[in-house]
């Protein structure tokens, strides 16, 4: 490394981090400590707690404007310090302070609420999902800040909301875009493959869920008495959701692929360097074999590709025991994963133009619309996925993963609607470490690794842009 | 009418008959006021009293032997009069004495256990399903007894557990076959279309009942981290039910049509006499358009041809709301209504057949076998529907319709199974009567009729044999 100035600071902020990897594991635990339950109306008190918490902890560090907002839920920490001046860029990082409830406690093997070390992991309720994540950048920050300057101009949002949808958060940002205005963001509430294996996500699926019912005759019919003669919305409904997949795992609805953008081959070279293969996607969810659209790889037919699920089916009778009955009516919670370009709307429509090109006469049907976002991509070669892959190649000694993700992650297309910029996703939480589950857990020197990482990362967010 | 002694018995039977309507009506509701609900354990000592009702009412008509038979559930009543001699025909009738809950009783114009006469109605729970029918039989034995000698030889066998599946009555009819032989069967427990349509249901589909679970992956799964490389069960038991059925509208179980009793044009000549047309099945089940085989009208899609139903349906989240569940397993309650000759373990092995055939190797699956049992088709030219027959003809002036039945009726089956006999099934309940709901009725001047038919089926037995 060539001896300048900034080299000279991210040297001294590297090697703080490092000598204070002990005390930033006791913040750690005491901030694990604070069951900072969103969905349970009695943690109440403790959600202020940990917003109070991560306001103090900001203020100690040096940021100079920091401040609990509240919303009709619970409160936004939000803090800035825009010390670096005009010419470098601004970036927004993303948190939550809240976490899952921890029940059933009995399988917890060190108590929820504590962060307790055993070999290389910390084990509580929220360490990896993700006070351990927000603390990774607050470290990074106070490593910097131990050297010299930021080299960039920070604001943090850490919501209070994000384990129940975020309710809050859309009214938030609306209201506030002028005092959130940035560059870009950093999400790290995705995660990493392995220890060895840094990722960066670089899209996210979106959706669009249904409710479908049918109705056949105005109420249960004896099946003896009227069947052969009468539609039976059960099979009707089968027969609707049949039509919906081609044999080759295909989505039917009428121009469903039309505005999906194709993955080049470039992509696929670079999506088949995640060494998640069969074997893995067999393992990991039971199923006798793999299934999927003609064409593609588990990995893209998850990332990379648009989706129809059914979440839910109901019809006639269900309980034990045989009664013969055909039923007036079916229901079935339908999903769309979609992928960019999708439009959730135009999805809509196109399950409306099959219903009405598909279900027939003697079928009466309706449609809710659920809920839906479109999907995200971030360009690799934006800016700040650039300085975060280069960090990371300066921490693992190896290029990152570049990962889509076939969930979604509602925070990311907000920041898009109501900020108008892209994030960069990614996170240091690992497949096995247990979020929402007992026992969460997670892994101590990667952790560390990520602290590096931001630091190099906020760096590089000077040359990159 | 000649003026022979068998006409002149007739004759003063009928009348005997007609000047004793008023007891008749008062005898049926003392027998409704005995609350004889089989499926209420409180309802015991009503079950116990209404066999003792039924038991003293055929000693009294002067039967000579009549027991109160055990059985593990509730009692049979059981009778005979064998006076006749053995050159004339013994006919077994079928009844049963207990009757459905008559809750909701707040829907009850008049009190549920207590006969009321509303115009020509009779109002009270089991006055047509099945307290009135057996006493229509009841009274008319007793009005030939008053002009003279039984012209044939009769058994009774009045159950107490038809509105649970009579479960005690095939081990009865086998341990006590011997006893209850005879040469035909009548069992007036199906129904008449209108007053002024006498029936006689010659045919009864039989029934094969399924519980089919698919199993994809081994635990409920995110549909957007998994969705797309997993075959989702609730998507492949819709695929799996769609095939069941072709475009026309048949089944496509291998094999499953190739037992089946065509219907030659003199039958449907037949059954086209029966003036339910697609306006009736339209009003009767509110579905917006009929559906069926193609090539059968509603009443032959209904009682001549086999059908395959949806009972019920259920995978993943059926709740409120969206859940983003890819659901582990996915179940099916499906019946077969059967017609003759099919078999209902063949339709087992075509089921079987079917799912070896086409289900994927991306699913696990199994079926359970619920219930079954074949269905039954009389001769219409036997001696017991031609003696019925003729009997209608003389009451009512008019040949009657002959129907067949899309339901079952097991106890149809057994006595073929146990006794080796075929059953004449008619009875005089009619679709509004709101059987097994509240404000259950029968038509007064059809019951009455009744009475006369079974006058005259019994006399015209000896001629028909």
């Amino acid at each position: 490394m060539i001896e300048t100035p900034r080299n000279h600071h991210l040297t001294a902020a590297l090697t703080y981090a490092k000598n204070n990897q002990a005390a930033f594991l006791e913040h750690l635990k005491t901030f694990t400590a604070i069951a900072s339950v969103s969905t349970d109306p009695a943690a109440r008190p403790a959600m202020q707690q940990a917003a109070e918490w991560v306001a103090d902890y900001l203020k100690k560090l040096g940021v100079p404007c920091v401040e609990i907002m509240p919303t009709p839920g619970h409160p936004i920490v939000y803090a800035e310090m825009l010390t670096a001046g005009t010419n470098v860029p601004t970036v927004l990082i993303y948190g939550h302070y809240d976490v899952q409830p921890a029940e059933p406690l009995e399988l917890w093997i060190s108590p929820a609420f504590e962060g307790t070390v055993r070999g290389e992991h910390i084990y509580g309720r929220g360490v990896t999902d993700m006070k351990g994540q927000i603390m990774s950048t607050f470290h990074a920050v106070e490593a910097i800040l131990s050297a010299g300057e930021l080299p960039v101009n920070i604001k943090f949002i850490i919501e209070g909301e994000e384990e129940i949808g975020s309710p809050s958060l859309p009214g938030f940002l609306k209201e506030h875009a002028q005092l959130l205005a940035c560059d870009l963001a950093l999400n790290p509430d995705t995660g990493t493959l392995a220890p060895d294996l840094p990722t960066i996500t670089y899209a996210l699926r979106g959706m669009a869920y249904f409710e479908i019912r049918l109705h056949g005759p105005d109420h249960d019919l004896h099946s003896g008495v009227f069947g052969g003669a009468v539609h039976n919305p059960g099979q009707a409904i089968c027969e609707l959701i049949a039509g919906m997949h081609d044999a080759q795992g295909r989505v039917t609805l009428p121009g469903y692929y039309d505005r999906v953008i194709s993955l080049t081959e470039e992509e696929r070279e670079e999506l088949s360097r995640i060494p998640l293969d069969d074997s893995h996607f067999l393992a990991e969810t039971g199923a006798p074999a793999l299934w999927g659209e003609a064409g593609f790889t588990p990995t893209e037919r998850i990332g990379a590709r648009p989706t129809l699920e059914v979440n839910g089916l109901l019809s006639g009778f269900t309980g034990e025991g045989s009664k013969t009955v055909l039923p007036a009516w079916a229901m079935a919670k339908i999903s769309m994963r979609l992928v960019p370009d999708q439009d959730p709307e135009e999805v809509h429509q196109q399950l409306l133009a099959y219903l009405q090109a598909n279900v027939p006469p003697t079928i009466r049907w309706e449609v809710k619309k659920m809920s839906g976002g479109p999907a995200s991509l971030s360009r690799r070669d934006s800016a700040g996925v650039k300085a975060l892959a280069k960090a990371m190649e300066s921490v693992w000694g190896k290029r990152p993963l570049f990962k889509r993700e076939g969930g979604s992650v509602p925070v990311v297309n907000y920041f898009r609607e109501y900020l108008g910029v892209d994030s960069v996703n990614t996170g240091f939480a690992m497949p096995g470490d247990n979020m929402h589950s007992p026992n969460e857990k997670m892994h101590l020197p990667t952790w560390y690794n990520a602290i590096d990482t931001y630091v190099h990362f906020l760096y590089n967010l000077v040359e990159a842009s």
